[in-house]
């Protein structure tokens, strides 16, 4: 992409709308404007690293064994009515009727939508274990939205179903998607905590919030010290954490911890909840068991925050020039970088690395503006590109490229023809 | 993926409810389910073949320049009253308020939005032309949703908005649109024919509809003869096509018609319009031309139904065993029906070639379920996968296996070491 021909409505000074590092960066790199409150155009920039976020989630949960599918914004109310939860659900249900006076409603959530999926169309436990999920808008009408996507309105969350026959593979199916958010959030560069969590409205009888330590978190969570060797591996599973004390604010009773804990303040990205047959009896999706009876499925269900991650990640990766996106997620992968536009030497070389770079997957930034040295640096270093390549006049003359990394600010001089080499590797 | 682990609720009776062949195979082949009037889950089958399509889409629009972002479904009402057409729009358009009692609607298009978002955003020529668009979830009232998909009420659009200083810059843009819309519906494998049409409430003074012709389209289409020559071609564009009449069932008077023309059911598929100066001027989005002087931009609009199309390939390509999935877009490519479960060379065999076949990027669908030849065969011819390899007993002991052609019906016999290959040719 030549930046010349991209929309990316960089802003110097920060917004005084913002609170929050994450919503500050996120306008000032132009990956997000603000259309009504909570509620957000995702501009070019943005609307990339969100897509490649629900890709990382669609390929751990494919490999997991989810099937995807997607079920529609708006719900009709009786669903809900059947469920109990119509009533129930508050303000915080955005409700409406169309032309025809019927009642609709733009689901927060998909339990009662998909256990209608189920119970229309498996019978059987030789259909089971299923595990189904989609990566939908939702809409929650918080009082007052704010942090930008982090607490938005209208926000984009994969929610996944499991549905098995009996308590025993509900929980493998539980453990099972546990694993998966422990992968995807190492895969988003993250280091979470899975704490033990209250169910509430939800229901059921187990439960786990993935919390993202960061200092503007907006919950409290305790763990035990072991955690921080979790922290330096490059991954953990269930078994690792199963013994470990880690709570969420309301479930932490510190006369009863036996171990010393830490507390911290946690974003929460991911919530995994088993939740029995609640949904599953009253709404009737019933399955014909190994032994021909009819129960009421298993469910669980597990949710992640997609646009709320794209926040969570920046509360966690940035310094005090702008974002540092991980490779996996990150908009562009590399920028080229032109110091003087007007300079044949310089515009061959660039176009020459744009175009052997364009071959492969990597689509890289092109920033063929007529700008200043200084304002291009900058651009990078807000929007977070993590591997900049450098093109200008002194160093052709020398048969050299500087080659930049966005995390570490390393730079090293590469002969010009090798340069593909080192971003490659 | 394996069958056995697939959720793929097939009907072998015709639903009463559809009154139109896509729709019918929409339901059979467990493609979509009705959440309510106009409104459909689209269960795994069916949401594989609507993510395909629509990365066909971007894969287009992004060579044509386009820039992906994404705006929200739900709009605030202030954009509406500022154009003008809050009132205008009457009862397709779906209203609410949210819980401080502000006016919302869920967008059924996105001018306004859009318009906003330049105005905000683009200040100057330089920055233009522009090609903004995005794939998102739109809702229209009906009055009577029907058929299925094609004509739903939460539908999914894909939605392009140029802008640019002037005329003769807008008119590039059209045409620009217009032959990227006759490539991506030649890879959907569909013959369209682009007619003349009225601007109706959207504005603007030049606009094509694209028209998929088949018996049950909803609307009649009118066009000279030569264009059967064009259909005959691999693909076509504005030029060849710019002097041939073709009109609109609105658009077409008989009387002032000076070649033979034919009259024939077209499905709208997709929609451009040059808008002038409609928006811009009304809501200021004003650029700084060349000669430094404040103009509003020049604006078009494209829209390609991208749920509707589903539908619309089906009505263009089935038979009376099922659906015929063009291959670019085919939920499965290859299908490999095991005729006997229980024998073991059989699974041995199957199980190689689905593991070969998952190593590129294929997804077979592997039918690993306990049932009869019948009824596989069947299943596959219902689903439409292009390429089915059946493996059976018989054809082992003779070292080969059955290829068949979905679409020809050809099958042929080959050694089980060479199938792959065919396959990949």
């Amino acid at each position: 992409m030549r930046l010349s021909q991209f929309l990316l409505p960089v802003l110097k000074e920060d917004p005084s709308e913002a609170q929050i590092v994450s919503h500050r960066l996120m306008l000032r790199a132009g990956m997000i404007r603000q259309l009504s409150a909570g509620n957000y155009n995702w501009l070019p920039l943005g609307w990339k690293v969100l897509k490649n976020i629900g890709q990382v989630v669609r390929e751990e949960m494919d490999k997991a064994g989810g099937l995807e599918l997607l079920m529609p914004t708006l719900q009709p109310a009786e669903l809900w009515k059947e469920s109990g939860r119509y009533d129930a659900y508050g303000k915080e249900m955005l409700r409406m009727t169309d032309r025809h006076d019927r009642a609709l409603l733009y689901g927060p959530t998909n339990e009662e939508v998909i256990t209608d999926i189920v119970r229309n169309n498996v019978k059987s436990y030789k259909q089971l274990p299923l595990n189904l999920y989609h990566i939908q808008w939702k809409f929650r009408d918080e009082v007052r939205p704010r942090f930008g996507v982090m607490r938005g309105r209208e926000f984009l969350m994969k929610d996944a179903y499991s549905f098995d026959v009996d308590a025993a593979s509900a929980r493998t199916s539980y453990v099972n998607m546990f694993n998966t958010y422990l992968k995807i959030f190492a895969r988003l560069g993250l280091k979470t905590v899975p704490v033990r969590a209250d169910t509430g409205p939800v229901g059921g009888d187990l439960s786990h919030e993935f919390h993202v330590l960061a200092e503007t978190g907006e919950s409290a969570v305790y763990y035990e010290e072991k955690w921080e060797t979790l922290f330096a591996k490059e991954s953990y599973t269930f078994a690792d954490v199963e013994q470990l004390y880690a709570m969420a604010d309301e479930m932490h009773v510190a006369d009863k911890c036996k171990v010393p804990v830490k507390s911290a303040r946690g974003i929460e990205v991911g919530h995994v909840f088993y939740l029995g047959t609640k949904y599953s009896e009253i709404m009737k999706a019933n399955v014909m068991s190994k032994e021909g009876k009819e129960v009421p499925a298993e469910m669980g269900c597990y949710g992640i925050g997609v646009s709320r991650l794209v926040g969570a990640i920046i509360e966690a990766s940035h310094d005090e020039k702008g974002i540092i996106w991980p490779e996996s997620i990150a908009p562009f992968k590399t920028a080229i970088i032109n110091l003087r536009v007007n300079d044949s030497k310089c515009n061959e070389a660039c176009e020459a690395l744009y175009q052997q770079l364009s071959i492969g997957k990597q689509d890289p930034l092109y920033d063929d503006r007529d700008a200043s040295a200084g304002e291009k640096f900058a651009t990078q270093d807000l929007i977070g590109t993590p591997w900049q390549i450098v093109v200008g006049p002194k160093g052709l003359e020398k048969g050299v490229i500087e080659l930049k990394n966005r995390k570490t600010g390393e730079k090293q001089e590469i002969a010009a023809d090798v340069v593909m080499q080192s971003i490659s590797a």
